[in-house]
């Protein structure tokens, strides 16, 4: 599948599948028998049933789990909003690739693949308070990129982004789409001072001022406000939704590229669950507004899928429980009186 | 070590030991220089320096990880306080041995040593409404074989219980020793209807109005209104401190079981810290009394150390993070401008 106008994603999102609803009702069923009072493993069970569902297997697996990273640079970078600068997207690449960064350890503890996609470091997209900052073609290969990226066979995907100055486009996707002003939104991001947050919530606001004739257009706001990294995300996990695997979104900029895809339907990221609940200002409101109950809350921001990655552990608990445990007739252990 | 009165253990808690300062500021200094904006691992980067200061050793490691989890029976059982019947606590030890519980699943995960020690299960504590549960030797027989139970190099231990009714035990040590009314301690447990909650909270209260002249003692009131499997783990968290070894508590019953001692001193429990916070009522307001903010909040509240156990993974992660990132000058990325 290509996508060759946002017109097509849009009717996607309309009409996806919705889960196998006797799988995951078998491992309900399951988890009622196992020896433990029922409910006993919160949210443990109820991801086990969640796994089972959108595998559309009663007894889930983990076995092939893949970590997406996406790099994008930002023409917004050059406008003094982040503490770090641009060339630290590319530098982070490389040290992905020699196995330096914090999601290589977490890829290796989870036996996870990681998979990096650099997508056009040397061409930034434009700063998006004086012009859109992809075109329409520019935003789909990316979002084709992400697309082509979950693998064949895959239980589960985490994933996540790298891109310095991409926690403003994240704030300025979530003002645009969410409201409340960019104030709701910025943050400080890798560490900005209080001079580089205050260019922050200035360039989303002029952002805003500059698209107000689109924002009721989630994909031509993902476009025009948001950056490749992102498209490809978004990409990857509708292509995730089409593929019966189930998704673990990263933090702050991973949940704000998923959200025009939860504008255009109710139950586009049914298939999703957020790893982590990020110390960057903007995340916990976002999450609220997508209705999604973050599995962890470690005041991690790092990006880099490292939230994902960490909640993948807990994904590993629930299957080990819901796959290992007895039955009470098979451990012969008395059930409630 | 063996202690033969109450007071010695009172004495202990008075000059414990304090960590290794210079392995933590080693720790926090390596975590300054890794790939990724200072703090931005959050709790990852502070689970990597507690290790570090309890390990003593400014890389620390979790090769060799116990769970060590207690079983107790209890008088008070008879009084209709649980939704599962009395003989459940032996069945289970027995699930144990045989590997069907949810906790031989996540110490399997976890490549953690499991230890199931059943405290005289044909022998329950005595009914605490009209009698102290444990004289002082039955009390110190238990404490000393949690005391015995940390194994020799161990790295880290995570502890928990199994015992049909300890809610309600660990209820009456908070009403006791915190205050407040039972009402504000006592939960469903395994599940108990709304009968066997205004049951609970009555026991309660006659067992406090029983006990009312030693609550100022916080030992006596472990032996008094607590389990054989309570005090074993005050033991082995105490046995813990003195090794050298950092702890992982689990939930209610097992934060109850230490409440006693973190009584006797300000810092005893410095080198614990909360796997997780229950779904049992009472375990968020207990842990807030102590000062512990848990690692997970997912609404367990099995108890068998499983809480406690699935936090071990989020100590992996943090170690696999501190142990095995590269640093900036390693990676050849670009620090803060």
């Amino acid at each position: 599948m290509q996508f060759s106008k946002l017109d097509d994603i849009g009717a996607l999102c309309r009409e996806l599948p919705k889960g196998d609803s006797r799988a995951a009702e078998a491992a309900a069923a399951r988890q009622q028998v196992l020896t433990k009072p029922p409910g006993s493993l919160g949210r443990l069970e109820q991801l086990a049933i969640w796994l089972a569902r959108w595998q559309g297997r009663d007894r889930p697996r983990l076995d092939r789990v893949a970590i997406n990273v996406f790099a994008g640079n930002h023409g917004i970078a050059a406008r003094g909003v982040s503490a770090y600068p641009a060339e630290v997207t590319v530098q982070m690449v490389a040290n992905f690739s020699a196995g330096g960064a914090a999601i290589n350890q977490l890829a290796k503890l989870t036996g996870a693949k990681l998979a990096v996609e650099a997508i056009e470091l040397s061409r930034p997209t434009r700063d998006f308070t004086t012009a859109v900052a992809m075109d329409e073609d520019d935003f789909l290969r990316a979002f084709n990129l992400g697309f082509r990226s979950v693998p064949e066979g895959c239980d589960l995907v985490a994933v996540g982004e790298m891109g310095i100055a991409n926690t403003t486009v994240a704030a300025a996707l979530c003002t645009a789409l969410l409201g409340g002003g960019a104030a709701r939104w910025a943050g400080r991001g890798t560490g900005v001072d209080d001079g580089g947050l205050a260019r922050k919530c200035a360039v989303i606001e002029e952002a805003v001022a500059f698209h107000r004739g689109i924002l009721a257009d989630p994909l031509r706001v993902a476009a025009a406000m948001g950056g490749r990294e992102l498209a490809a995300i978004a990409g990857c996990v509708l292509a995730a939704r089409i593929r019966g695997v189930p998704v673990l979104l990263d933090g702050f900029v991973t949940t704000s590229a998923v959200l025009p895809l939860a504008r255009l339907a109710d139950d586009t990221l049914d298939h999703c669950r957020a790893g982590h609940v990020s110390a960057e200002a903007g995340h916990r409101a976002l999450l609220a507004a997508l209705k999604l109950d973050p599995l962890l809350d470690l005041g991690m921001r790092l990006g880099e899928a490292s939230g994902a990655a960490t909640a993948i552990l807990l994904l590993q608990a629930a299957l080990a429980c819901h796959n290992g445990m007895a039955s009470f007739a098979e451990a012969g252990v008395s059930n409630r009186e």
